[in-house]
């Protein structure tokens, strides 16, 4: 498999945990999202996903698919083992709940091509435009600690004691929330959590720092 | 079953869709999102839902489930009959990569809490707010557009000839694009896709304006 990558997205990092924990070997195709106007938006790159956004994985049999938590459904329905996903159907509806609320109510709000468009386009200055990331950050980390803290399926990670999508897409939420200086210290439950996916190998060599394409 | 929803939410809107495809009745429950300083945000729905979010689903045993899509993918799973997802991993993917190019790409940047932003923090001004909402729709059904156009599993719907999540998704966001005045000549296949939804009465019941609480 050949995973379009980018070491400092998040989107691709949460894809590389799950590859890693199932123990699924890769190839990383590094697109640089700042270079050349951005890789990801040239006819190379939207060629393989006309969406033009990272990640994007070319499984075996030649067919491409896209969007990060897509990509981890299929493959935890298609490679089965170290299962991603709890079994019964209300553990999969939290399980997803969590990955979401960090997919569509955190991370698109502090995306790349959002930051630029409030400098671009609404001559947003840089300190407004580091209070606005952590500004949504905090709110959807408060929403998500009540949900993680208020929940007895929560276990050493957010559901139970073994990983799953939603611990994914945490992870690499708090890499960036670190970036930006967000206050961890009001969020426990988040940073437990975060701390425990820290002592699992495929959490760690998913990491932007050790990417061959890390700056 | 008890959906707490908002006439005009878009995240409500693909729940109701989902509910009528299927058959099942539900009682809504209206939460007003600008009435008494937002009612999502009050004590009373944060004790259903602590991430202050529209639209939640209190199931017939008493649980409550949050965000759309893990909402509809539950509904799906224990509701089999009139499948909203395909049966294979590969077409289940691209569903899912649709319905998110939606509930990630775009649907988040045009929410009611980043518009209130905007205005009250960056005191951007009503012709600025509006280009903004207008161009993340453009951007993600730009995306869209080249998905459904580029694929031979696109049918009358966005994943062959029956409604499935992506359309749930697909619709609320045409809705949100009309009324934002997005040229939708640009996007044919969406378009279409959107006049054979119409056509189902399950996604007519679900418009904004056919909900009890529609102003």
């Amino acid at each position: 498999m050949k995973l379009y990558t980018y070491f400092r997205s998040s989107a691709a990092y949460r894809v590389r945990i799950a590859l890693n924990l199932k123990g699924l070997a890769y190839e990383a195709v590094p697109v640089h999202l700042l270079r050349s106007g951005g890789e990801q938006l040239q006819p190379a790159y939207r060629a393989v996903n006309p969406a033009a956004m990272i990640p994007s994985l070319e499984i075996d049999d030649g067919a491409t698919l896209t969007q990060s938590m897509a990509i981890i459904e299929y493959l935890d329905e298609t490679h089965p083992a170290v299962p991603l996903m709890p079994a019964d159907p209300l553990g999969r509806a939290r399980v997803r709940a969590l990955a979401l609320t960090v997919a569509c109510d955190i991370h698109p709000l502090g995306n790349l091509r959002v930051l630029k468009y409030l400098v671009h386009e609404l001559t947003v200055d840089d300190e407004a435009k580091a209070a606005w990331s952590r500004h949504w950050i905090s709110e959807g980390f408060t929403a998500l600690e009540a949900m993680l803290a208020g929940s007895p399926a929560t276990g050493r990670f957010c559901h139970g004691d073994t990983p799953t999508l939603a611990d994914c897409c945490l992870v690499p939420q708090v890499f960036n929330a670190l970036r930006f200086e967000v206050d961890m210290t009001r969020f426990p439950t988040i940073a437990r959590i975060h701390a425990a996916c820290g002592e699992r190998a495929g959490f760690a060599a998913a990491h932007p720092s050790k990417q061959p394409d890390a700056e």
